[in-house]
């Protein structure tokens, strides 16, 4: 593991991106910064899936992360809403691939799990933990900025694990063998 | 209508990417390239991603493309088959919007609908009607890349249509009214 790494997480959605940048030293972590990007007042599809990915490019190229870490749903209601999120996810990881940075997949289970040790934690519960890991004192105005957030501090909490997540030969058998992370 | 535009059509699949380029000059249609991406040989889907979203920001920055028209099935067997669609769409749009070309999709009934006459024709009868309008004599070695091509030449067959198909408010309304192309 690296002495000192910056974390991208991102929860992309249809409505609301929101994100999370934090940075390892040693054995200890801080925030960098968290923010969310509102899409609702995007006219089309399009410009949305737009907007999702010049802004995580923009963070990318300001904060330089050495990984970026997903959240990253399986299942939905149904196969619309699932196209729709897999486009909302697919911007942001192009533009994470754009820049050759190691991708990393959490789900909402697993990332509750790492942060709170309890996978069915409410988002307030989820949030309250992270003020006391990374230490900020602002509570945001959006929940889901602490959810991209969350991604960033759940990957940090993968430590060595996340090298073994990589090898992996392929979707299905990644899925089988491995539930909660897919790269 | 632009007197000369050149059209990108893409078929982004998790296993195949289909691509064509064609010319319109006045009336008139030609080609200028076709092919595919094979996928099924890179390891992890993220690398799958990267290659989609290189291979279409390539083909952008080679062909200069005004506008590009993808086939963008709306309904899939399952919810994770569309996570994994909705992705490979996602990072084939990422690499169009970051270049700031107008995106049209139609689905696989309205391309075969466009180019046959029939929306439930084979690739077969799609690939021959190709061969006619834009005049190749090669039988691609993949029908995936008539598939790509086939959006293109569905999109120039829109005409002047395309126009009213981008001021919709949102997905859900541009559904409904517009079953066949949302942008």
């Amino acid at each position: 593991m690296a002495k000192e790494r910056i974390i991208l997480g991102i929860d992309p959605g249809t409505n609301i991106m929101g994100y999370g940048l934090i940075i390892q030293k040693g054995n200890k972590i801080s925030l960098i910064t968290l923010g969310i990007l509102k899409l609702g007042n995007y006219d089309t599809h399009a410009l949305k899936l737009k907007k999702i990915f010049e802004r995580t490019l923009g963070l990318i190229e300001e904060y330089k992360p050495d990984e970026m870490a997903l959240e990253a749903p399986f299942f939905g209601k149904n196969v619309q809403s699932m196209l729709k999120l897999g486009r909302a996810q697919g911007v942001a990881m192009a533009a994470g691939l754009y820049k050759d940075l190691p991708i990393f997949e959490y789900s909402p289970k697993k990332i509750k799990q790492a942060i709170t040790g309890n996978g069915n934690a409410s988002k307030e519960q989820v949030a309250a933990m992270l003020k006391n890991l990374v230490e900020f004192d602002t509570t945001p105005k959006y929940l889901d900025a602490t959810d991209g957030l969350a991604a960033a501090v759940c990957h940090y909490f993968q430590g060595d694990n996340v090298k073994t997540g990589k090898s992996y030969s392929g979707w299905g058998s990644f899925l089988k063998d491995n539930p909660d992370r897919k790269v």
